[in-house]
């Protein structure tokens, strides 16, 4: 009983904190390695790192974050100063750009890869330490339509580098919606309209028409807003389908025609057909778009939701600048997401660390196995000594364990033959090599 | 006036904190440019990459952290917990080896490059937010001292990868000083001894007997301080000396065969001759280090002062565990030594960007300028299009001030032709070119 008491103290002290993640090695590899390709993916867009600070003035995040956001704040004084943790990656960046406003180039092109923190209710799936990987387009008073287009080649291009392509982009714009809402004096009551209209997956058309009525929505509108949620088909038909609506409010035609003008553009770029579906029902209620809003699901995962989200806002730092920064952008939640593919098996761990080889010598002088180590890692090969003095099996073990995919082992016959003896650890095949041949076999 | 009392109101919102490190474009290229060579460096050795959480308990970290450091803690409530932010990268793999102890294999070669935090005093190269560049090898009950030449080797090859290589690293061991002073009873003032020591290179002779002096040495054993502290030369000629010093305390004897040892087995790793230098004042005295010690100087940058410290403890985990787990690393303090390169012109700023090409359309279609980024992208070009619709002038102008090496241009004639306008910004040589030839040409 006392050792398990002891265990029990010791959790309390080492465990990590609820909400918060932790990985083992072959999972952590497996999170760097998602974390380089959205890098390399959105470097090959040409754009730029920016790495704000964690931490910030209060007093510069809260003017821009607000409701249920201000309540997860991580906020503390430190001497006179009031700070907070940022809760996500846009605010850092509003502020930033209102501050080197002078200093920056437009379009400005940036991503940025960091955690955020939001002190939210662990349970499943929710994080209170959490990695977003954004990336965002930012224009001097105006901003193409083309940069809608072009957030959804990003999107794409990223999950293709993640072997995650098989995706679903829905896209809609808050116009359209809007517009919807104006044209029959709903205006006023379109935050509780949105939250029905996101529950339609899950919940029956009666129960729909019932919670809309609640709103003392008439009978008469609650069957064009019917009508209107179950316009579907595709893009094309979707836009001919809203024309015919014979709308006349101009937010609403103006949404119309943003979205045919980022569909039409998207064309122009390597987006497979099918990708990028038309649907009215996505609004990111929450969130200060504007015009484009996006929403990503993995098709052989819905039950993830959105992995990737994002859209266009008119004015990025208004409360920073008089500076009129209208932008567009996506955001990963890449915490949640590596977790939801980890728990359903999704992602197979691999190694457990980044060595391609393992010298083990057979030999008391492990001055032979240095020697060669340099040279592989010369060579670019990540290559591991088994420095300790340890029985040979061992050694093995510890290869086998950490799943790297060879092993050089340097006995008395190698040093004195000049050789090496390489054995691929997934066939199992040993071979004796020279130095030149040991260095193809392992580049390769 | 209103309008310069207006800028101090929106600097004082949406400037940095003072202590905090921001970027513009072309430093934050370079700092992640060096983040990804130490990076590449580490895992060249074969090192497993760790990110633990930026937040832990408070009563896990201060279970290790002590004196100055507690003070310098950015410590909060949330909810019910005390919670802390990490102050540096050693604790937490501490906390993490103990409670994942059975998942781990060892010897564990971790590294990890993270933020972490200390209000310290805010002055010139000091930083409330720091990146760490840490990497360490953790054995179970036992570690070889091939290890910690290992170290030196790493941390060579990585100011190497940083093209910074006119480094001397100096060494030393904790058990020789520790020992000299057992020898003479000076145990219990070691660490007055060490301050004065630590400042041998900035005061006098004199100066530095007085201090001594002012301990209460007696006369005969300031000099033996003095000549043990003189003691110079190559490594070979300063482990003789040492030797000849007749001290038979055995701590003083071990200290010295672990440093020759660590030296001997050092040159069996690629590390040229005169970089690892035995210096007998380093001493890391206020860390936990048990035997040996480093620090790094860049040779034309001495003033920086050590910018890669590190050395060897008997016991990791010891607060959280009973696992006897010792360890050998080193760490490098990046913001620093990036903060110090930059204000010393030591580094050049590049381009403002990531990518290699930015296409330029002359015409109004802007579907072939999209074509052409898709099929460069595929080839792993960096390519962005200039989207908005500006004169061509104001297109070149963007790309000259992010320095992007390459422009493509289509016009009408290109596009009737089919050939691309590639214009090498740097020679401002242009030239028509096929698809193949352009994407040769970018990918060379």
């Amino acid at each position: 009983m006392l050792s398990e008491n002891k265990k029990i103290n010791k959790d309390n002290l080492t465990k990590v904190l609820p909400g918060f993640m932790e990985l083992l090695p072959a999972e952590q590899i497996l999170f760097e390695d998602f974390k380089t390709k959205i890098k390399s993916s959105y470097e090959n867009f040409g754009f730029i790192p920016l790495d704000t600070t964690v931490i910030e003035k209060s007093e510069a995040l809260l003017a821009k974050a607000g409701g249920e956001t201000e309540k997860q704040i991580y906020r503390f004084n430190k001497g006179d100063n009031d700070l907070s943790l940022r809760f996500d990656l846009t605010v850092p960046l509003a502020r930033y750009v209102a501050e080197h406003f002078n200093e920056l180039d437009f379009p400005f092109r940036r991503y940025a890869i960091g955690k955020v923190y939001r002190a939210e209710k662990p349970q499943r799936g929710r994080f209170r330490e959490l990695y977003q990987c954004d990336i965002d387009i930012i224009g001097k008073d105006s901003l193409s339509l083309v940069n809608d287009a072009e957030i959804l080649s990003i999107i794409y291009s990223t999950f293709e580098f993640l072997s995650l392509k098989d995706i679903t982009i829905r896209i809609n714009n808050r116009k359209i919606l809007n517009g919807f809402f104006e044209e029959y004096n709903l205006s006023k009551i379109s935050v509780d309209i949105l939250r029905i209209i996101d529950k339609i997956e899950k919940i029956t058309k009666e129960e729909f028409v019932k919670e809309l009525e609640s709103l003392k929505i008439k009978k008469d509108i609650v069957n064009k807003i019917l009508d209107f949620i179950k316009i579907k088909g595709d893009n094309d038909s979707i836009i001919k389908n809203l024309k015919s609506l014979k709308i006349k409010n101009e937010t609403f035609l103006l949404g119309i025609d943003e979205l045919s003008k980022v569909l039409d553009y998207s064309k122009s770029f390597n987006i497979p057909k099918n990708v990028v579906g038309v649907d009215l029902s996505i609004a990111r209620g929450l969130d200060y778009y504007t015009g484009t809003v996006y929403e990503t699901k993995l098709n052989k995962y819905p039950q993830f939701g959105s992995v990737c989200s994002g859209g266009r806002y008119d004015d990025l730092a208004g409360c920073y600048t008089s500076q009129k920064l209208p932008g567009v952008g996506a955001s990963i939640g890449l915490t949640r997401l590596f977790d939801q593919l980890l728990n359903n098996n999704a992602i197979e761990l691999k190694q457990a660390t980044t060595s391609k080889v393992v010298i083990v010598s057979m030999v008391d002088d492990i001055s032979h196995s240095l020697e060669l180590a340099s040279k592989l890692r010369e060579n670019n090969i990540n290559t591991e000594v088994y420095l300790e003095d340890v029985k040979f099996k061992k050694k093995l073990e510890y290869a086998n364990k950490l799943k790297i995919p060879y092993i050089v082992i340097i006995g008395e016959d190698e040093i004195n033959e000049k050789v090496f003896a390489l054995k691929n650890m997934n066939t199992g095949v040993q071979k004796k090599l020279n130095l030149k041949d040991l260095i193809k076999t392992l580049k390769d």
